[in-house]
Parts: C-alpha cells; structure tokens; sequence
C-alpha cells in the first residue's frame, strides 16, 4: 500500500482511492434507462395538444399485460391521456382473473397519478357488425354497459356522459369488402349518441371515414388497440404508435373531454395526419419556419424551411411554380433547402401535402411565401 | 379508362391493375416484424448449448405481464429454455388474481409448446437472509413449497428432484456490504440440496461467487429475473438478455436437467461469459477461426482472426510475444487483423481473455497458434 | 489518505489505486470500433463466396474520396473485392489532382493488402448512348483505354483480357422510357467483347436486362456506383450495399475473374437476388435448414424452418398445398415456424421466392419437403 | 382486361391504372434520405449558438476526403461553421495532388455557399512540442503561414487578424505524462498572440487546460480533427461530434469571429459541456423547465423537469436536502420526475451538474426552485 502511495506521490497528480469489489459489481450499462421522451408537436392556437390513445386492452379482457404496464408504456412514449378499453361483454373471461369491467381503471389509475397521465375511465361495446365495436369513453361506471341490447349500452354510456366512438369500421373481420356506414349508426347519430370514428386502428385506414366525420362533424381518432406489449407490436424503428391528437384548452381530464366533444382532434398515424382542414393548415404553419431567401444566383433564390417538430411534411406539386421542386420532403427535427426562380411579384408556391388528409382522397392544400 | 388503356397499349409494356382502396389502406411498415432471432453460440463437442433463463416473474406474483409474455418474449430473443419462478409465499398476492403457485405454469404451458420452447416448472422460494432466495427448478407441485419453515421447502423441492439454486447471493438489500456464505448455506450445501449459484442477475455479477461455483463444484448460473416487460428492463441496444448456457446432450427438458445436475452451465451476461475453464475454453476455441497468414513484409506476419458468433472476445496481455498487440477485441460477426514479429520456432501468443472469467478476479489463459 | 486505508482495511475487500488524471481522459465510447463485419452468405458446392462490388469512384474522375476509402468501406462491410472504376475520358478532371487513369488503382493497392482484400484494376468507359457506359474489369494499362472511338477503347479492354460489362443499361438519363438492346450492343456481344450486364445499380433495377443474361448469357452483376462516401449514400439501416456475388474456386484475384467468366454470380441488392435459377436454387438450399417438426395437433402439423444467414426469402402461393401459409418471410438470423395439414404421403409445399428473380417477371420455384 | 374493368366496376370503387414497368424499377429505399438534421440547442440571451467544429484535414494535406466532403458532414450533422485546417508546413505532401495552402478552401467554399455553412478559412501550425500544434483562424492567406520559424508562423497568423488556440495540449505524443505549459506558451500568450485552448480533441479532454482557459481568459474550443470520414471515426450511436458552442450576435462570419474573441464559447463533447461558469448557468437555466408541482402526498411534493434540448444534465448531491434524489438524470428530449419532502420555507434543492465542467475538478452548481 505504502509503495503505492509513494508512487502516487512521486507522480505528484491528485489521487482518488476505490475499492474494486469483488461482493458485487454493477454493470452500468446493463438497464435501459427508462424515462419519459417527449413526442414534439407544436400547441396550435391557445390549445394545448394532448397526445391520446383511447383504445387498448389488458388481462381484464384479452391483453396480456397488467393494467399499470398500459401506463408506463404510455409514459415512456410521451402520451398524455389513455384510455384502458377492455371489452365489456366478455369480461374478465380469463381463468385465474376476477374483478369487474372497473378494476382495470382501479388498478390503473394510481400509477396515472404517479406518473402524471390523464387516465380515461372506458370500456369497448363488443358487438357483431352491425354496429361492431364502440369505445365509450369518460363513463362512470363500465360494469353498467354490459347490456343484453347493444342499443341499451350506447345508451347508458350517453347517460354517463360518455363520448363515443366507432372502431375501426372498415375492419375486413366484419366488413370484408366494404367500409359501409350501416342504418344502425345513423340511427345512433341521429340521436347524437356518436361522436367519433376510429379513422386508424392497428396497422390500417378507412379513407372513406374521413369524409363521414367531415360530413357528419365527427372527431377523427387513431388507437393502436394494442393487445400484447406495444413494444411488440409496433415498429417503433418507423412511426410512433398511431395516436389522436387533442387540442384543449388545458392539460386536464375535462378540457381533454370537452375538445373531443368539440371535434378539435387530428388522427396521427404512420407519418401522416388526417383531420380538418383549418387544425391540419394550423398544424403545419405552427411546424414550420419559412427563412429568408440565404443565396440568389442567376435569377434562383435559395431558402430554408425548418421543422423542429417530429411531423412529416410531405409537399408534392406536379407542376410547380417558378421552377420549384416537383416534391419537398420535410424531415422531423430537420432543415431543408429549396430554391425557385425568382420574378417580380412576390413568390408564393402552391403544394399539397400528400400525407396530410382532410378528406377521402383530399388532401392539405398551401402555400409557401418565399421572403425577400 | 380507354384512354389510360390505349396509353398503356401504346408504350407497350405489360400493366397489372389494382383498385386504390378507399374501405382500407393497410400501412405495411406499422407493424413490427415477430419472429425468433436466433443467438449464434456454438455448439460445443457433442453437446447442444441451450439459452436459458431460470428467473422471471409474472402477474401471479409481483411481475405485471401474463405468463404467455414470458414465452413469448424467450421467443423473439432466441431463448431456448426458460423458468416462470413466480414467489411461493406471497402468491399469488395480487387482488383480482386467482390461482396457486402452479397457475403461471399452467398458463404458460401450450404458448410454449406452440412456440416450441421448453418451459421449466418452477419457483422462487422467498425468504430472509438467511438464506435468502432459492429457485427450485424442474418440481412437480410449485404449491407444495409453500411451508413455514424454509428447511422444509428446500427439502421438499429437493423431494420433487429440484434442481435448487441460491438466487443473487450478493444482493445489497441482503448483504449490505459484503456477499458471504452463511453456516445456513453450508447446510444446505451439506445435504446436497445446492446444486447452483445465481452468479449474475439483474444488472450485477458477484465475483466471490465463481470461486463458490467452482471450489464446491456448482453450477454457473446467470438470470434475468425480470418483472416487468423485458423490452423496458434491459439494454438491448448494447447487450442481450443475461442468459446461462447449459450444454446438453439433446435439446430436451429431461437433458437439459441433467446437463445442469452435471455443472454443465456458463454464466452469459454484459459480452462476459463465466463459468468452469474447461467449458470456456471450448467455447472460444469453437467459436473463432485463426486463419493462414495472408502477408508478411520485414519481419511482419499478418493474419485474420474470425469470430461468426454472437459472443465478444477481449485478449489483453501487457507484455505481448512478438511485438503482438496488447489488445485485440473481437468483435461478434467480425474478422480481425492481427500482426505480430516472425520467428524460427512456430509462433504462439499468449493472451488472457479479460472478459471471460474463471473464477474471483481470475480470467482464461490462451494461446493463439499462427499458421504457416 | 488515511482515513480511507482505515476504511478500507476495515471493510476488508481488496483494493487497488489509480490516479485520476488531469492531464488527459479517455473518452471509452467516444469513437466508433472500426473493424470488419462479415456478411453471412454461404458458400455453394466447391464454390467459395466473394461479395463484391465493381463500380465506383474517387476523386480521379467526379467522386470525393481518396481511393484508400474505398477500400476501408468496402472491408468495414464486410466486402471481399472491388474494383475502382473512374471515368476513363475526363481522367483526372479535377483542379489540383494530377496523375492518370491507374493513379487510383497505385493508391488504393498498398491499402487493399494490408486489409486482405482484392483489388480489381478497372475503369469505366463513359461515352453517350449508344453505347453508354461500361465497365472494364482486370485491365492491366486503364490509360490506354482513353481512345477516340469507344469501339477501340472495348476492344483494348478485350485486348487487355478484361472482363467487360454494360453498366445500367436502364439508367433514364440515356434511355428515357425504354431500356432497350442496341444494335451497337449487339455487336460488340457478338464479337465476345462482352461479359456482363449491370442489372441493379444505385436504386434501381433493369427486370428486361435479366433475360438478356439468361439468354445471352452474360454475369448478373450490381454495384453501387458510390461517388460520395458510401455510409451517406446507402440506406444501411434497412440493405446492405448492393453488390455482386461471385462463386470462386479460391479467394484469390486469379479465381475471382475467371468465376465471372464462367457466369457464376449472382446480383444481391435490397434484399432481392438475381441470376441463374440453378446458383439461386443452390444459395437457397444451402441457406436454409428445414427441421424436424415439432409438433402435431388435430392433423396440423408444425415445423420450423432456419435462416442464419444475412440472406432474406419470402416464399409465396396464392393457392397453397395442405393448408399450409400464403405467405412465409424467412428473415436473416432468424427461425420461422409453418404449419400445414398432415396427409398420408409426403408432404411438399410448392412455394415462389418473390425476392428471388430468375428472369423479366419469373422468380425461382421450391418444394418444401416436410420431414417425418 | 374487360374483365378486371367489370369487376372494378362491380365492387365500385375508384380506381388507378399503373404500369408495371419492366425497363426499370426504383427500390425507394435503397438510398438514405440526405438532409440537414438540426441539433437542438437554445439560444442564450441575445445570442445565437453556432455549432462549429474548428478543426479537420483533407486531401490537402493527411486526410483521405475532398474538401466538399467536410462540409456535407458537417451540413447533414446539423453544424452552423466549420474550419479546414490542414497541416500548413508538409503542404499538400500527397503524390497527385496539387495547389497550396489555400487549395482546400478555394474548393470547400462554393458547397458551403449552397448549403448556407459558415466556412472560416484557415490552416494548422504543425511543429514539434513546443508549442506543439496550432489552429490560426479567420486568416485570409494561408499559405503565408508556411515560414520557418514558427513564431513568425504565428506572427503572420495575427497580422491577417487570426483567432490563435493551442491544439490538443496534453496529446500524449506530445507531452506522454504531462500536460504543461511552457515558457513558449506564456511568451505567445504575453504578446496577445493566444486566444483559445483546444480543451477536448478526438476522445480526449485534458482538465488541467480547463484552469488556463478560466485564468488566462481564453476560449474553450472542442474539435473533431478528422482525418478520415466522420461516420468512420465517431460513435455517432451514442454522441454527436465534439464541437464547439459560440455564442454570436447573428449567424455570420463576422459574428462568430468576435463572440470567439470576446471569449463566448463552450466545448461539447461526449454529452459534457466545459466553460465559464455564466455560460453553462445559463445554457442549464434555458434548456430545461421545472414545472409545478403534480401531485403532493404524505408530504412529499412531486413535480417534472422537462428538456427539449439535445443536452444532458447529470444532477448530483451526496447528502441531497429534503429527502429528494441523490442523481437526477436529465436526458435529450425528455421530461423526469422528481419528488422531495414539503416544508414551510421555499423549497430550494442544492445540485452540482456533474458533466458541466467550470474548471478543472470543478462542475457547476446549480439550486432547483421547486414551484407552489
């Protein structure tokens, strides 16, 4: 030890002792470091965007995770508010399972709190088609919507003052080669007992229900519905898990309600978004920074146009103005160059925004002032 | 149409129609990919080397995923042989949870053998120190551990043909500071009902513990001992899951057992490897491939060093032969280049495998031959 | 200091001592491990495999980089051989770079020893369309390729014993909508002046250019055709760099040109192949391995079938036998299991490889036999 | 065809006509999106932070890429300016290649234009220790900095009105196991000659320096020194290239130039940050938020620190007051929760930032108001 020391001393550097411990050694790179990572898209407006997915399942009915795994998984992915949507009819249905259509909110709820998450009280109506599967959200009392007639359900939810909505209505289980808007849900609309359609569920679309809830003024929504760990289930390596975004007026249980009753929601899924026109144009211009003009040669001027969100903006033009780009891809966190030809009047070049939906087939149309 | 088609006839090339759907747009790239990725260790002699991981916990104690989870995940990370060793005294402990001891094993059963993995009964006798926690591996009835006394659940496991290990013996909640072997251990020991020693688990290894495995002759044993979803637990970006590898005759639950009555293991955790030296010999020197010098230039011999496995190699020596390097590292899937001063007599080079342990503060001893 | 002897002593562990250091601290993770990471593509009958890549360039004609890069990149990924391939015509072409059409090459030589890696001497014949560009493989002078007509630079390759080949026969910027054989073509085919047909190059494709080698038969070759550096060019997260698969007598120059002579290679890009359905039918049987089944449930048997090579198959049948899956995607590393209904003679499922090309539109047919 | 065209009818859904096309086919993947990825750093006070790295080598002199090359790494890494400096005396030393001094920046120049990079011209002194090796920036002929004696070498540096730092002080080629300064250095800092200190250099940071650049008022510069590409030499997987924070009025030459002289920079380096202590308060202060507390029970109050920055802040406090943790880990782009316990007076929790260096053992400290 003294030769040590005297070496140490010689060497004449500060000098720090540690013990190497042969009892137990960690290894500091052994566990992912589990926290919350932020998803960035812009408030738009006075409204606060709220990140939500509103349908999925656990061992209550036929997931595969506990309750509180459903809110982690929420947490770590940057969500908001969750809805816990075990099916109500078969329920619990798992051997070694008890409880009630509640228990999945109860067991839940106190890791929400913990982890600062909006925790939507909600069950799934578990219908054949029509009417299929509906998700009623903000009840009091799931137990009470296990109903002989699905009819009595729908209506009980609305008693509740629940905000309901179709899921995935194109699903080819039950409506293999159509997507087609039954007298059932019309009847339940016109009793204002539907307020939203699932436009995204899993891995797919129903590009015809954009136009029902424009038409009807419906909220659009995407859940991942996820079943087994969503780890599992989805590509995180690509897109975040389809969520719905919600622009209320503060980050709390009751304005996220009152925005979904107020249709101020958008579906995001798989890079694209797909909502009403004025929230999606506010989205992008809330996005984007158009820059002044950096470089002009040989009557070309060059801009940026920055995106510090995790959106994807996709501009297309067939036949572009003023020489500019057939196609502008706008990255997330990124900056990207454009040029044009440069005239008297001031530039404005028209794009569509081709991952951006506002309707069947419709897509966000802009467009781009080039500063001087 | 017509003129689309003419258009097509005109160019002349042969055209496939499809209907752009509006019902439904399945988004290829949302969903992840599952299937079993396979871990690349040899196979050693004539024994099959099984990937396996005795330690986990499901809803049925204080895990938060159903026992199918744990098959499953096992799956997706190439596992060939896992243990559900739920806690025997609380059990099952959470409320709405029914069931015995035996349930997670009995869930858990048919994923498995769908998945063809084999699944260990098991259980995690839980007790304070001493002796602390125990698994007891391949029992007939997990319920019948449940005793007052711990002597007897030892005895009773031991009854049942257990296989019985002592479960992360330098845990700090335990042994605060230090990872000693009690007088109750030398007990068990004794009457021959100690047959392993969990060496690493979590994110922690206990170095004294390889000295415990090979002077008293037990099994190296390493484990996850996850609790919640495996995915959100452990590193995956830099390391595996920690794993023992037992080498067994065939890829049975029957020779699996056997190989581990007969020390047939080596811990696997962090790209370290612990375990019996002969056993770790083997697998380096089936695992790389030293090829014929492909140059030599002024005295200088350069040759490859080939490793197709999944397993990392560290060689260190501080005072190197022939001018060789003080360090090679090789990497999983790679080919290295190594250099080193020729000679008359036939070229070996001394090296000790930093990250492949032997025993407390020992590593493997090896000796690279060079080709002519 | 004393103090902490006393702690130490008392808490008895075994200590060493380092001295942390003002002057300088390493930075572990600060730089990138730069070794060779092997592709895993087997070797076929008495035929060796050699990745490799005939087509790129440095800053001796429009490319950025020094041609020792070339090779780093091309040992780093695992290639075996490459060729540098600078345009012949504009040699050097840049400000400030002197030297000639072999400068690249007398660069690049000295590196590709020390890496173990064969260094094809070329250049590429660029002139307009017809004939368009070609690459000239195992020249022994390149600069005497610069020559008026092209006829005469093909025929000095020839002269030369090169290996010569149509590179991106379909590239639009000379054959705008079509890609067709030229008469010219026809002509120096005829003459044997030409080997081989670039059937991949960059990003694209020439499905018409695969029966020309079958019919004509003429190597399936792709290359990169990298002019930036590759790791910005390539989408490595998702393919490896395309390349061309070469089946040797030896890892030698010697057996590399005369393989391709022989027509025996194959064009691996984006995880697709191409080439003749006897080499695909043979990387096939010799990549995967069919198991044993492991299971039978209610006349549903199930097996499992293993990949561990880099190589990907996605196995087809619109109509398949013994209810046996549509689809089976075979990933690198990886082990699927299929299932089928039991009958009592053997089974054999008839599957398209839809990533393996045989031909314009034609993909290689398999059986897979079911064991007993 | 009818066929098709019925059947399309029938099912009356729109439909699209493509082609498929047989001369070629685009794999979209194939290619990696190429495109500016900013990095998210806060702009402090009235200034702007510029990511600059000062420091890197091309053909012209030891590296392996052309000068363009350097500043596409540098566009596609997100960084604001950059300086090639290669090596003035052994200038350009490489057979086949051409021009002077100021060769590569002369060709660098018209790409940084096009991707809006600041380009600083300038060149490295490169003599034996001392003074070792030095960066002159800024200057306007490099070439004239190719003298004989190296003081006059770093006369001319200052007459064209150079920013002067001393390259990687404690390289241990140079000073083995020292990092001093000498005489040399003292008279080249009298004479106002001196303005900043290259404190951290390819995987190495020197923490002596860290007190030269506090008491002799000198900048604080982190570089990459590349030689060969920059995706080869940094471990991208886990931090971004070191690079230097400069803190200008506006994002112009000239700007850059003063704030490095009035000495308003920072290093960045393997997710640490080393400069005056005012800087990294304020960097810290402006990159996170601590918001109001979420939740309070049992007397303890939790609340959430949000960073949307790229930076990470390690927060640590042996004896931490009010029970609140000993390490709190503040990750890129996320938001952690922290808990203390309530008492009367404010709650001000005492921190030391562990990766922020203010000198040499010295980290800067920080107080979190925790909110009503």
């Amino acid at each position: 030890m003294r030769k040590i020391l005297i070496i140490l001393l010689l060497i004449g550097v500060q000098t720090t002792i540690f013990a190497q411990n042969f009892n137990v050694v960690k290894e500091k790179d052994a566990l992912r470091k589990l926290y919350r990572k932020e998803i960035r898209i812009p408030n738009i407006g006075d409204y606060t965007t709220l990140k939500c997915d509103f349908h999925m399942h656990t061992i209550f009915s036929d997931g595969s995770v506990w309750p509180t795994v459903r809110v982690q998984e929420a947490y770590y992915e940057g969500l908001d508010a969750i809805a816990i949507t075990d099916h109500i009819e078969n329920q619990p249905g798992k051997k070694y399972v008890e409880g009630d259509q509640n228990s999945a909110f109860e067991i839940a709820k106190p890791e929400a709190e913990n982890l600062n998450l909006l925790l939507v009280k909600a069950g799934e109506i578990t219908r054949g088609m029509p009417p299929g599967h509906l998700n009623a959200l903000f009840v009091s009392d799931v137990a009470a919507l296990e109903t002989e007639k699905y009819m009595d359900a729908i209506k009980e939810a609305n008693n509740q003052g629940a905000f309901v909505m179709w899921n995935h209505p194109g699903w080819q289980a039950m409506q293999p080669d159509t997507c087609k808007w039954w007298d059932i849900h019309e009847e339940i609309y016109k009793r204002g007992w539907l307020h939203g359609i699932e436009v995204y569920n899993w891995d797919e679309w129903y590009p015809v229900s954009f136009d029902w809830c424009i038409n009807k003024n419906l909220s659009f929504i995407a859940n991942s519905d996820i079943h087994i760990v969503a780890s599992h289930r989805f590509n995180y390596e690509k897109y975040k898990r389809p969520m719905t975004l919600v622009f209320a007026k503060t980050r709390s249980l009751e304005d996220l309600k009152n925005a979904m009753f107020e249709r101020r929601t958008v579906a995001f899924f798989a890079n694209q978004l797909a909502g009403p026109e004025n929230l999606l144009k506010q989205l992008f211009e809330t996005s984007i920074e158009i820059k002044k003009p950096f470089k002009t040669e040989k009557g070309i001027v060059f801009f940026e146009i920055s995106n510090p969100t995790d959106l994807t903006f996709i501009l297309e033009n067939g036949s572009p103005k003023n020489k500019s780009p057939k196609k502008i891809e706008i990255f997330p966190g990124s900056t990207v160059i454009v040029n044009c030809a440069v005239t008297n009047e001031n530039i404005t070049l028209p794009y569509t925004i081709t991952n951006l939906h506002t309707g069947m087939g419709k897509n966000l149309s802009v467009e781009i002032q080039v500063g001087k």
